[in-house]
């Protein structure tokens, strides 16, 4: 359904022609399922005791649902924002993928959080190429 | 990938047989479709001068998100506050439906919003009804 | 600043006479308080192998932003809402004050993490209080 | 509470000196009130039609809350995560400020945000300072 909705709102105030919304619609639902697998995998660290996991996933779901909804405002919308935005939750979901990853073995819901890290890191730098492409064409 | 994390994830201490997870994780769908649902309702009804339909909306996606979260963190599950935010939770999204629904044919985001709505109401009703069958079994 | 913000706005909407505003806006501070205890109690119960105080603190902290932010938003206030939010923030409260009490003479962070939450948790009751007798009068 | 709570968190593993906790707490104080002027100034806007303002507040009250919890989860520090949130932060607080500054004769609420917004990004920014001076000391 949110993929409808977004089609219904206008998106002509921030300058993106109609088959962009794809990107982005792709970069929201990534930060979704990032945010929900770093909020399973932070309470699942904690109960394992890996406390730098469960600590940095914490920060991890912050900012992916902060992304999230930046997206899904697009009244408001900041193009210098939402690149450096981007750039944060990038560096945040590759931090965390990092972490993850050296529990990959051991856990495997560290090993599937680490997949959604990259994924939503993947889905924001498209969303990044999109829009320095729109801001020069 | 979430219904699959939270299967790898330790329910035993919050005393549910395997088979109500499937209740749990529609309700956990059913709260992050109404959180972006709401965000971008609010957003929308902003640019449409829906004012109380913008404040409500952006009160309910942060209850969601809050009741989402809830859900995914086993490891401090406390029976009590859980019921109690499911309560909230579905007198929230009861208000902001009835709010959404007076512009429904007007504004067809204000229609998917209220959908999203009372869906998530119901997933939260059928939540706390399992919970009280779980208690008393 | 929020104080003199909050007297700023119209609360005419919400039907608070204009000396109750006093017992929201300490609500308000109260929950702003107890989010940040239990974002670093959280934090740093994960370091110190504290798993359930990790998780219930890390809920409590979104409880209590979100029950925060709705009393910052009078826009769209619906009184019924308001207070079943309240009734979730007390019952989270109660709950986190008690599994922080159970580690307060071991942990510094946990006794004043657990007293936040007691003080939430009552500025939450006066405010439901004076709800119901606004409601009443 | 606050301060007195960060102080007896562990800030060894984060490699920062006593005496710059003094700069973090600021910039956490910073956060807070920013989330908190955008949070009302959002709704104030909403009820005065000014879509935009309301628009980029919601936003930004986001931004400054992931933020501040950031800075309250040493277990899991990231120095270049940090850094790339600060930015996102100041970026935001910046355009916000902006916007707020445009209707800051009209609206008194609107003043204040900016104000907030301001030494918000100011407060971003000393902290990024110290974290350079930090990293190369």
């Amino acid at each position: 359904m949110t993929a409808e909705m977004m089609q219904n709102m206008s998106m002509d105030a921030i300058g993106m022609p109609a088959m962009d919304t794809m990107t982005m619609q792709e970069c929201i639902e990534a930060c979704s399922a990032c945010e929900q697998a770093c909020t399973m995998c932070a309470d699942n660290s904690m109960a394992d005791g890996m406390m730098k996991c469960a600590s940095m996933c914490t920060d991890c779901a912050d900012v992916c649902n902060t992304m999230m909804r930046m997206m899904m405002r697009p009244t408001g919308f900041d193009m210098a924002s939402m690149q450096a935005m981007l750039q944060a939750c990038m560096t945040m979901c590759a931090a965390c993928s990092d972490e993850c990853g050296n529990h990959s073995e051991m856990s495997e819901t560290c090993r599937m959080c680490a997949m959604a890290c990259d994924a939503c890191r993947a889905a924001c730098e498209a969303m990044l190429t999109m829009m320095r492409e729109t801001e020069t064409a």
